[in-house]
């Protein structure tokens, strides 16, 4: 999907929600355990009660590969599940891989060629050679780990150098020369608000993938504030705040409601930003 | 697996070799392909050519990651294969994972639960509570990137911080307070070679997982002339130069040999550095 096609959903639904799906096994509603495939199942419930709401999916790998190759059948299926019924969705594989060059390649091929994800979220430590595979598919994105927004985060990604510049300013500067923003895009964690200026002061025109807002503790309202680009720029993410919003039989609608709350929110916004958003 | 027991083993087989299974589908023996499962099939043949040679045994998930979940099926066949028949080796996931903790948690269970790994490659950006979930499981490791042996490492690893700190340095020393050296090893590229020196200012005490000998250029001489510690302290991992030493039917018995040289080098080395060591 180009940057373009992104920008063009996301004004005509009014949204830029994305749903993380980080689907466990132990906390969908009991009665799908019956199920033959009950991750699978529950996805899509969600899906089919989120999709006018939102314009990307996240399912994080990990959530996945806790339940073995029988979980990797569920995310695949997943993935051919909205591909194939919602063609508009922008696909995210949340794995934060990163590796040496012929490592990361068969990692761009599981993710790219194996699966049809749309984009990848990446780990910068190993550098260009480790990023780079992921930037040979057309139309396919590399999410690049700037400021997350869990506690260590704090650990190394703020560490100045001996002019000042700190770790997740180092990877902004020297990413943005590996690819532009038609292709790369940056997770920066939501429950550090007023450092989305920080950010865009390096990286004024990529999208942002923002995690953290609602269980996290981040403001969407913050976010919006200092991240919204010309471009809107932004992909909010939410996970366990749609997808556990009811353990009943009802699970479904109560995330689809969930979703139209953050979506009505958004809309809000994107009305003040853009009066030609409908 | 504890540190005493991974240190007798390279005692008493005189080698700290760690073969690397990085196995490619396209470059395993042709006529392998007829067996229903060829990554296992080439997979069970090198471990029974190179288990007397080595103390671990180091899958590369990115591998078996890019076949879907036939190659999940292939990596949790071999891993079970390994530990049912060698159970003195030491099994590494090396899958670079890291994430916030909730989905860390996730990360651990594949490997630690469903899978039964001795050690995981994590790598350091998200800090502390992204490394922490892989801790909690007794008498299991994480090996956390600190200097890599790509081209790359150079773009953050070696940033210096305002005292001349450098980020590999950081990790180094912040991991320490996480877990002690009978839990954490560091991933070390051998093409650094003098850069040993360096780290064992740092990490005196601990276990070093060295990649990068022979495909990557890496010297073992030098890897043990500035790595090797009183409790040997090394992990050598050699993969593409004993995995495809040969295309033919040889294929095994051409990788024992190539395993047989490594060792015999390392019988040298840890000679002159016990004399206890047979």
């Amino acid at each position: 999907m180009t940057k373009q096609e992104l920008l063009a959903n996301i004004r005509s639904k009014n949204s830029f929600l994305c749903v993380g799906l980080d689907t466990d096994i132990n906390k969908i509603p009991a009665f799908l355990l019956d199920e033959q495939d009950p991750i699978l199942a529950f996805n899509k419930a969600i899906v089919d009660a989120t999709a006018d709401y939102c314009v990307a999916y996240k399912p994080n790998l990990a959530f996945y590969e806790s339940q073995g190759a029988k979980g990797i059948v569920s995310l695949e299926k997943t993935v051919e599940y909205i591909r194939t019924n919602y063609p508009d969705q922008f696909i995210i594989a949340d794995a934060k891989r990163g590796d040496i060059g012929n490592t990361s390649e068969m990692y761009a091929r599981a993710i790219f060629d194996y699966s049809d994800f749309d984009a990848v979220t990446v780990a910068p430590y190993m550098g260009e050679d480790s990023v780079k595979p992921f930037l040979i598919y057309p139309n396919k994105w590399v999410i690049l780990l700037a400021l997350t927004s869990n506690k260590g985060s704090s650990d190394f990604q703020l560490t100045e150098d001996k002019n000042g510049e700190r770790l997740f300013e180092k990877v902004l500067k020297t990413s943005q020369k590996w690819a532009s923003d038609q292709q790369m895009m940056y997770v920066v964690g939501a429950t550090q608000g007023s450092m989305f200026s920080e950010i865009r002061k390096h990286a004024p025109h990529h999208f942002l993938l923002v995690p953290g807002v609602g269980a996290q503790g981040g403001s969407l309202k913050e976010v919006v504030k200092y991240g919204m680009n010309e471009e809107c720029g932004l992909l909010v993410n939410s996970s366990r705040q749609i997808l556990y919003a009811d353990a009943s039989k009802n699970f479904a609608f109560a995330a689809q409601e969930e979703a139209i709350k953050i979506q009505e929110e958004m809309k809000m916004y994107l009305l003040e930003w853009n009066k030609t958003a409908k």
